[in-house]
């Protein structure tokens, strides 16, 4: 449960945390006076989808903890077939290491499940980053039975990693350079690894996401009860989760900034990570009520 | 033709430049090693609309332009009633003072007139921001007629600069306290200012603005070939020109990052000015062929 000294993911060894007879598999690293910050990843990914040039500049001025959440890598459990159980075990996580408040950058799913966890217990989040995802209710969320991502889901050649190379970045010259280095990140770690996810996770996540597509009462009218101080950033070409996602949620949202970047997909954050960790360190630094930065 | 050491335009003198004709009235002040920076006004806007918290700052690292196109403040000429005409004022100015080359700053009507100007003379422009804008084609552009604007507009208590806090500002405590900020700031200048501009201004500037609201062939189709790096800017409450307007324009220009401000109206770069220059400069201090900052 302490910290390390390796302030990596490419090197900070995978730590283990025994809950409410589960395990959850973590990794802890960073140092700096900033408040802590937890990373909740996006579908199917793991410990080892954290790209180190977005996780290691961020662990440079506070702690990280990146998180397996139940069923994922070598977290022990059934993966939720909801956001909501998502967000049980991650409370349950912050509550086993003593964690009472925490800033929170939720990528895709984890998105969605750090505005859940500010629903559910507001006070655990002081400030969020909200990469790629979409408010309850929005549209064409993770629909991957489409031609856009089932061309490239499908196609054999795109193997392992490979494949968030085409989903996670734009069809062009330079964000598809953006996705190769990405993709050579992940793979800078070489030992204690987790292992990647199966079709049974794809599916309970699916299932989760279907459910969060579906509201009731006034559209978005959750979020405005969502007062934390929030960064939404998008790329403009995100085929998985699309970009009028995030202007819903800084919409609806009272205190949130948006940024979208240019010539960039789903993974925007891990296409510019020099000025995504800018923004983000600007953003986690402040100590104002406003999102401004 | 000279910068002054004053850099701030509460103290700056205003300076004349006569071309073809006309005389131009301008200010222009700042040091600093980056390339000079045109700002382009708002609506009836004159040399004495520009917030010193704005143009301060940025005066600090580069030399900064302000301009009084045709028919405004002191430069004499008719106002046009296109934005294409206003931006042949523009160029017009910047080829008499010998400049090949600058960064623009364009607000609201300003942001129009620097989408001209990238499309009339690409070379005259290295980068952009585009703040409360909208592109051509866009819609609810500038309709003081419509009831949220027309209550302000035509409510005798509000005289002079103080409409401004109601129409640029949203309609909470702090942003109205952000507005209340704004035209004391406004004021700080006591000497050398421009007369206001009268009704005859608003009337031409409003037909340019439905001008602009039209468009033949593919809607938005002319930005695709604006490729200069470019930072849109905007808040989420805007009355005046919709921040779906900017959705438009960061879309569709290849080149742009969004960055959108919480509750914020059409003044929201004069709200969050330490944020907004903050981020501009960054944004104008970068070679990247990428506007990502």
């Amino acid at each position: 449960m302490s910290s390390t000294n390796a302030a990596s993911n490419t090197t900070a060894p995978t730590q283990f945390l025994e809950v409410n007879g589960l395990r959850y598999a973590y990794r802890r690293f960073g140092n700096g006076s900033g408040p802590l910050l937890l990373c909740l990843q996006h579908f199917t990914g793991t410990l080892d989808n954290w790209d180190p040039a977005v996780t290691d500049p961020l662990a440079s001025g506070r702690e990280v903890i990146l998180f397996d959440n139940a069923g994922i890598g070598r977290s022990t459990g059934d993966v939720p077939t909801t956001m909501a159980g998502m967000t049980g075990h991650a409370l349950a996580f912050l509550d086993g290491l003593g964690i009472a408040t925490c800033d929170v950058l939720g990528f895709s799913l984890g998105g969605v499940i750090a505005q859940q966890m500010a629903q559910d217990r507001p006070s655990i989040i002081r400030r969020m980053i909200l990469a790629g995802t979409a408010p309850r209710g929005g549209e064409d969320i993770m629909h991957l039975e489409k031609p856009s991502l089932a061309k490239h889901l499908n196609d054999p050649q795109n193997r392992g990693y490979g494949v968030l190379q085409k989903i996670f970045f734009a069809p062009t010259t330079t964000s598809q350079a953006a996705g190769e280095a990405f993709i050579a990140r992940l793979m800078q770690r070489t030992e204690d690894r987790d292992p990647p996810s199966g079709p049974n996770v794809a599916g309970a996540q699916l299932a989760a996401f279907r459910e969060w597509e579906r509201f009731t009462g006034e559209r978005f009218a959750y979020l405005k009860s969502i007062h934390h101080p929030t960064l939404v950033v998008q790329g403009f070409h995100d085929e998985m989760i699309p970009v009028r996602n995030s202007y819903w949620l800084a919409e609806n949202l009272p205190n949130a900034v948006l940024l979208v970047y240019p010539d960039a997909g789903h993974g925007s954050l891990f296409q510019y990570p020099e000025s995504f960790c800018k923004h983000a360190t600007a953003f986690l630094s402040s100590d104002s009520e406003s999102a401004a930065f």
